[in-house]
C-alpha cells in the first residue's frame, strides 16, 4: 500500500514535506571514472571507443564498423511488424506536427530614434542523441529527442546507442529513420558522450547532447557541459493524478501504475476529494498488479514512493499541486480545463477523464521528455527551442546615437569603464561626453 | 602587441585553432569549501549567513539587518547625481521595451481528430539575482538581470549583494529600484547563493538564480542547480570586430579595448581585409592605451589574448566568424546588415559603423548577459524566457482516443510497458488492443 495523507490531519504539513523531499535517487559517485574515460577518448579517439566497447559491450567495432549503415537500417525496418511500424509513423507524424508549432519566429523593430533592434533564432549545427541499449531502449524516446532537432533545422542529428554483444533493437533503428536521424554509431556510455563532445576521426563533434542514460552517461554529460550544450539530467518519472469519484477506479489505478512500472524510483500520487474513492483506487491498483508484466517494479515503486492524498476540495489541492510541480499532471475532474488554467507548475497536463498520461508518452504530440523532481517550478520539457539559439542585433544610425549615446557614456563613466565610454563618445558628432 | 594571423599563411589553421583553444580562465578548485558553506547555511540559516558575513565582509548583519530597507534605498537614490540617474532611467526603459517583445505567447490548437493540444508559459514564482560587491559591482548588470525577470511576471525578484565593511554602491541600489527588484539582502558569496536556494528564516527560497560572481559564487550555483534553476556560468568577455578600411582606426581600436579593459582574461579579435588598416588599428590601440584609466588591464588582455586576423575577403571570414562564435560581434563593413544575416553563431551582433558594442552593454535594449567561450554555438543571451517555463497540455475526447489510442497501445506493448498499454486500452470503447 502507498502512504495515505489527509489534508485535515494535524501532521499533514510535515507528512507532505516528507513526501516532497523523498530522496528517490541514489546516484553512485562515478565522477573520477567518467573523467578518465572522457580524457582517454579526447586523447585517443576511435581507438579508445573500440577498447571501451570491447570491454563494456563485448563488441568489436573495429571489425564490425562503428557506424550503422543505411543497409543495416533498411534491414531493421524490414524486421519490424507492419502494425507496429504504422503506429510508429502515426506517432512520428503527430510529434512532428506539434513541434512545428514551436518553431520561433524572432522579431525585429525600429524604434522612435530610428534604431533597428531584434533577435533571430538559428539551429545548432549538430545534435547528438544518446539512446540507452538493452531494456531501457525505447523507440518513443528516439522520436521525442530527434524530431525536435530535425524540426529545428539541425543539419546533423547523430545517434549513439550501445549494442551489447552486437544486438540492436530494430524498432529503435526504425524510429531513428522516421525521426530524421542522419548518423548512427554503435557506442554507449561515457565514451559515447565523449565522442559526441570532442569528436573522433569517425564521429565529428556535435554542439548539443540530449537523451537519457545511466549514471555514467549523466555524469559524462555534466562534465562535457560548456564544451557542448546538454539537456537537463532527468530523474525518475512521476505522475500526479487529481481525480474525483466520478472516475472508474480501475482507470485511475492504471494511470498511477503506468508511471510506477517505469522504475522502482518512480513516484505516483493521487489527490482525491473522496476517501471511499481513494480506497477503491488502492484496491484497483492491487487488482491490476496481479496481472501486469512489470508488477514487481510497479509494486515496489507504489509502496515506497506512492501516495494518496485526500482533500476536502480541489481548490484546497491547488497549492499542493503547485508544490509537487509534477512532471505529469492528470486532471480527471469536473471542469478540468478551467482547473488546468489555474495550475502554475507542471511539466505536462493531461486534461479530462479520457486523457491517460500514456497517450502523451507515445502519440499525442507534445514532448515526453519533461522536468522531474519538482524542477517544473523553473524548467520545461524538451522542445525545438533546445536545438536553437538566439542572436540579438542592434543597428544604430546618427540620430539614434545622438539620442542615446550620451546616456551610454554617462553610465560607462559611472562604472569606471573608460574605453566603453570612449568607443561611444568618439562616434558622437560633437564628441559630447568624450 | 596582439598576435597577428593571416589566412594565407601555411600555418593559419593551426594558429587559428590555438587562438580558439586559448585557456583564458583558471578556475581554482573551491568545490569542497563551497559544499561546506552550502551545508552550513542549509542547516543553520540566518546564523550561518551572519557568521560568514562577519568573516568575509567584516560586517554585522545581526545588528545592522540583513535586508536593505526601503528608506535606505530612497537614501541611495538621493545620493546619485541627476544626470546619471536620468541615464539609468533611459537604459531601464529601453531594456524593458526590448524585453517586452520577448514575452512568449504559447499556442493551442485542435487537430483533425478533435484532440486539443498546446503549451503555455508561466513565470517562475521567485528569482534571485546575485550582484557582486566592490569593483565588479555594475548597475547595468542589475538592470540586465532583473528587468527580464520583472517583464516575465516574476512575483519576487530578490537581490543579494555583499557590502564589505557595510559599503553599498548607491547606483547599484538605484538600478535595483528601477529594475523592479522587490527584496535586497546584504550578503554575498556562496552563502548568499545557499540562502537563495534553500531559504532561511529571513530569506525565502527562490526558484531561479542568475547573475555574475566570483569562483565561489559560480561553484555554488553549479552545486545548487537542480534544487533551483541557474543561468549559464559566464566566462571572460569577448569581442570580434569585423572591419574594412573605411573605418576610422581609432574607433575600431576603442571597440577592441572596450572588451579588453574588463578583465585581463577578456579577448578582443579584429578581422580585416586590409593589412595596412590592421597596422593602423594596432597603432591606435597603443595611442588609446596611453590615456585610458584601465590601460594596464586592457594592455595585458590585448597582448595575451588579442588577435588581428587578415583575410582576402569577408566571405572568407564567415566560417572563421562562426567558429569563433563570439559573445559580441561587431560588423563595421559595407553591407553589414546583409552580412549579419549570413552569420550563424554569435551572442549579439552590432551592425554598422555607428554601433559600438558598448551601446549594447548599457542602453540599446537587448540583454548584455551573453554566451561566452564559443557557447553561442548552442546557447543564447539572458532573456524573459529564462524566467518562465512551458507547460504542455493535451485534452482527448472519444473520437480522438479511438483515432490514436490503438497506436499508443501498440507502441506501449512493443516497449513492454503493460500498464501504459492498459491505461489507454481500458478507456477504448471496445477495449481494442486491451
Amino acid at each position: 500500500m502507498a502512504r495515505r495523507l489527509d489534508i485535515h490531519e494535524r501532521e499533514f504539513e510535515a507528512h507532505f514535506r516528507t513526501l516532497l523531499s523523498l530522496k528517490r535517487e541514489s546516484a553512485p559517485d562515478v565522477r573520477d571514472t567518467v573523467a578518465t574515460i572522457l580524457a582517454d577518448v579526447k586523447a585517443n579517439g576511435d581507438a579508445a571507443l573500440a577498447a571501451y566497447t570491447r570491454r563494456f559491450d563485448r563488441f568489436d567495432v573495429e571489425t564490425n564498423g562503428l557506424a550503422i549503415t543505411s543497409a543495416e537500417l533498411d534491414a531493421a525496418v524490414e524486421a519490424v511488424d507492419a502494425d507496429t511500424l504504422a503506429a510508429l509513423r502515426v506517432a512520428a507524424s503527430r510529434i512532428r506536427a506539434y513541434h512545428e508549432r514551436q518553431r520561433p519566429a524572432g522579431f525585429s523593430f525600429t524604434d522612435e530614434a530610428g534604431i533597428h533592434l531584434g533577435e533571430r533564432w538559428t539551429a545548432v549545427d549538430a545534435a547528438g542523441l544518446y539512446v540507452p541499449g538493452g531494456l531501457a531502449s525505447y523507440p518513443s524516446s528516439v522520436l521525442m529527442n530527434a524530431i525536435p532537432a530535425a524540426v529545428a533545422g539541425v543539419g546533423r542529428v547523430v545517434m549513439v546507442v550501445p549494442t551489447p554483444e552486437g544486438v540492436t533493437n530494430p524498432l529503435v533503428l526504425a524510429a531513428a529513420r522516421e525521426a530524421g536521424v542522419t548518423e548512427i554509431y554503435r557506442v554507449g556510455g561515457a565514451q559515447a558522450v565523449a565522442a559526441l563532445a570532442f569528436g573522433t576521426a569517425t564521429i565529428a563533434p556535435v554542439d548539443k547532447i540530449v537523451g537519457p542514460g545511466n549514471a555514467f552517461v549523466a555524469e559524462a554529460k555534466r562534465q562535457v557541459f560548456g564544451t557542448v550544450g546538454i539537456d537537463s539530467i532527468a530523474g525518475p518519472s512521476e505522475i500526479l493524478v487529481v481525480a474525483d469519484n466520478r472516475n472508474d477506479p480501475a482507470w485511475i489505478a492504471a494511470d498511477l501504475l503506468s508511471q510506477a512500472e517505469h522504475d522502482t524510483a518512480a513516484q505516483s500520487i493521487l489527490i482525491t476529494d473522496d476517501a471511499a474513492f481513494a480506497d477503491a483506487v488502492a484496491a484497483a491498483v492491487e487488482a491490476h498488479l496481479a496481472t501486469l508484466p512489470r508488477a514487481a517494479i510497479a509494486r515496489e515503486s507504489w509502496e515506497t514512493n506512492g501516495a494518496i492524498i485526500t482533500v476536502e476540495s480541489f481548490d484546497a489541492a491547488l497549492p499542493l499541486i503547485d508544490r509537487i510541480a509534477a512532471e505529469h499532471l492528470e486532471l480527471a475532474i469536473k471542469g478540468a480545463e478551467a482547473f488546468a488554467a489555474r495550475v502554475r507548475h507542471a511539466g505536462a497536463i493531461f486534461i479530462g477523464r479520457l486523457t491517460p498520461e500514456a497517450i502523451g508518452d507515445y502519440i499525442a504530440g507534445p514532448n515526453h521528455v519533461l522536468p522531474t523532481s519538482r524542477t517544473a517550478r523553473f524548467s520545461s520539457g524538451l522542445s525545438v527551442y533546445d536545438f536553437m539559439k538566439r542572436t540579438t542585433f542592434v543597428q544604430m544610425n546618427d540620430e539614434g546615437l545622438r539620442a542615446i549615446g550620451p546616456s551610454a557614456v554617462k553610465l560607462a563613466e559611472a562604472e569606471g569603464l573608460g574605453a566603453h565610454a570612449l568607443s561611444v563618445a568618439i562616434r558622437l558628432p560633437e564628441k559630447q561626453g568624450g
